[in-house]
């Protein structure tokens, strides 16, 4: 561990805070576009800072988006290259009411910084940033080659950094990622995530009548495309929720068993996460399956939106000439997207109902990653990890989808090691979204300690 | 058959035509706000026509929304009461850019009137004015004791009839009532609608999480509203269109043979049906039942609307938090509708699935009506309606719902004789509604035939 660093890192705090603070201040909002300019000005600030902390080469990317900021150091000759991935862009705030502060004035209470965008992801981008700047401070030079890639499009989609990573392989090469956009297990855990579920997202529309029909005239002799969708779906799952699908579980590997039984001893409380998380009467999935299992490493099929005819308030009797159900399979790691969506749309055409016509429109498709846990660069995370945060690390997966980990597996080849300094309870995407302020620290001290480690780690 | 009416009739053909064309001008549109001087214009201009036609105690009856109007002929000691129903509202005329000519601007081609409200319903109602008017002229007075009473609110629910009818039996009292509210059944075959369909229309509500959950975090444990109702809905009818709620099929009778034997000689083309009416590609429905079977006088249960989740453009990873659908269930005569909702209840409290909550609203609900064939108003409609238009009745059913004809069997006991002049093409609540403009001297001369020879019935 490096105490120069770590010293250095303390004697910053108050500085280091007041520039995280500058930096959400920019309400650097994606999705609107009256926050365009935002945008930019939170990717020049990130490619500043950069400069600042000794970074060379910096780059603002135009895209047809929003602008990717690129930075590398390439002075350390035989030793191993990190590529760090963050994304400067954020969720809006809605609803505004529900803040206790301003969003975009971020605001400590309880040793919690609250403000759009604290965790996701600025903090701990800034995170990054700060050990860079430690490190060569502390020792004029960096441990090990550095590139930075910064999106501003994580939160809608995140179309122009997957077009770029393909198209630049040479540039971006290096011997394992870095994203810190997760979070601990729980308080005071050190984390490391090493799978993560990939994504088949799908619309399948069913059209029936030509034009809505009156439902008195015709009910009884036209197809109705409503129900003609729910017969679809309730054929596709059944009700204790294994998917019946033909062949979607065939590439499934379960967890080994040293993996699952490692689980047991995390602190998971099936009721309390039934009560204060799902907040419903009952947990479903398969059975036989611990919810950890369900949720990290099985493949799920779930309908996230349906919507057909009249939805209005009151009473209309139409039958409707279609509807429209957004679908999702959640892929674990060794299924292939495309056997997925081969296998949907030959279930779609074999059970469609009678007079019934459907089509599947494919939105997105990723596989899922699992990461070695035995490569070098996880294992010194895993080391240093614990080191800082006093207690060992543990393993988790996410039934969640970073795509760009994905990306970076498929176009690069290289592992990420996902190494998240945010709490379960941050409320990304909601109102009052926080960063623990001690985790903003810690996780510049422990990024700083795995580029250390990792440097001579060769 | 009166002679004298039909010369009148035909001496006034041109103003009788430019009196409906002044009726269509008023656009008496019930559901928008900015037309509500136009309903008011309407029901006073129907009043006014109802006292030139020689009714007296002629009221416009202010109610919570819009006004009814009344009139009474009573001088006729010994004969029957018919009490007329119909409706001066229409319904908007969007798309506006789809009508040939404006909608309000009464135009004649191919000897079609083309306008909203044409035939649905100011047409019709006022060829039972112009009827009166004629038997008034050449008679001095009216064959039977006469009552009329004509809503405002007849495409927005009918709210305000349906509660003055049960608080009004004195005042309404009647041996039948006479509406012209339906359609021949083809061109030149005078039809007498002697069966209704039911409905009882419901919205059921399914929750599940206490709020939307990410399906990546929570897909495989958390349970999913939209597939709670798709599990539901699935189990409700299958596959054949067989309604699979216990009790439902209890109390249906069947048509009596003779009146399924006249039904196989109308001219149905059930290709035809499918390919200009349906437009889908089969049809659907119970098996071993002709499809006029299964459309007038089988109970079938739709989904009319659906909606859950996200279902905007794009994707969105979520498990909501609830989902709606709108159901209804048509009846056929004898049918309960409250023991309906009943099965229908204590079959979603059943096949709920686990983790979701369900609630089932009652939105309407009112029994199918079966007019009795030997009713001596329907024996005189069926002859009169023949010889006017020189071939025999035929007797038909509608799956669909006219609330009205239940209420006064109900509160009134009292059948309607349901003789339309509309054609099955004309374009109800569509872009270019028309009536066939012989079709409204046909339907004055047969109301006034249909008034003379009940008259002399009794």
């Amino acid at each position: 561990m490096s105490q120069p660093a770590h010293q250095f890192i303390e004697q910053n705090r108050e500085r280091f805070l007041e520039e995280l603070k500058e930096f959400i201040r920019i309400p650097s909002i994606s999705t609107l576009p009256e926050n365009q300019g935002d945008i930019q000005r939170a990717a020049r600030f990130v490619g500043e800072r950069l400069t600042g902390a000794g970074m060379e080469n910096v780059e603002v990317i135009p895209t047809g988006s929003h602008p990717l900021v690129y930075a590398d150091w390439l002075h350390a000759p035989g030793k191993p290259t990190v590529l760090c991935y963050g994304h400067y862009d954020v969720q809006p705030p809605d609803p505004v009411e529900e803040w206790v502060s301003p969003p975009f004035e971020p605001t400590l209470r309880d040793g919690n910084l609250y403000a759009r965008g604290a965790v996701d992801d600025k903090g701990q981008l800034y995170a990054h940033i700060k050990a860079v700047e430690a490190l060569r401070a502390v020792n004029g030079s960096l441990p090990v080659n550095l590139k930075f890639l910064i999106e501003g499009e994580e939160e809608v989609g995140g179309a122009s950094i997957s077009k770029y990573v393909p198209q630049n392989p040479e540039k971006l090469k290096a011997d394992v990622a870095l994203v810190s956009d997760t979070a601990l297990y729980a308080e005071g855990m050190p984390t490391l995530c090493i799978g993560l579920r990939g994504l088949v997202y799908m619309e399948i529309e069913a059209t029936g009548p030509s034009r809505d029909l009156h439902s008195g005239l015709y009910g009884g002799a036209a197809p109705n495309p409503i129900f003609g969708l729910v017969e679809l779906l309730s054929k596709a799952k059944n009700s204790r929720g294994v998917i019946q699908i033909p062949g979607i579980y065939d590439d499934v590997e379960p967890p080994a068993p040293a993996e699952l039984e490692s689980w047991t001893s995390l602190p998971f409380n099936e009721k309390e996460f039934l009560k204060k998380e799902v907040g419903a009467s009952k947990l479903t999935g398969e059975p036989g399956r611990s919810v950890l299992e369900r949720v990290w490493a099985r493949p799920t099929l779930e309908v996230h939106g349906i919507a057909g005819g009249f939805t209005g308030a009151g009473a209309k009797t139409v039958i409707p000439a279609k509807a429209t159900a957004k679908v999702s399979i959640r892929l674990v790691p060794r299924q292939d997207p495309e056997k997925v969506i081969a296998a949907v749309r030959e279930f779609v055409r074999k059970k469609t109902p009678k007079g019934i016509r459907t089509e599947v429109r494919v939105l997105s498709a990723a596989p899922g990653v699992l990461v070695n846990p035995d490569h070098p660069a996880v294992h010194v995370a895993a080391k240093v990890f614990g080191e800082v945060f006093g207690r060992p690390t543990v393993f988790i997966r996410s039934g969640g989808s970073i795509p760009i980990v994905g990306e970076f597996a498929k176009h690069l080849g290289i592992p990420t090691v996902l190494m998240g300094f945010g709490l379960p309870d941050d409320g990304l995407h909601s109102p009052n979204e926080k960063f623990r302020l001690e985790n903003f620290y810690l996780g510049i001290k422990t990024v700083s300690s795995f580029l250390e480690e990792y440097g001579q780690n060769r």
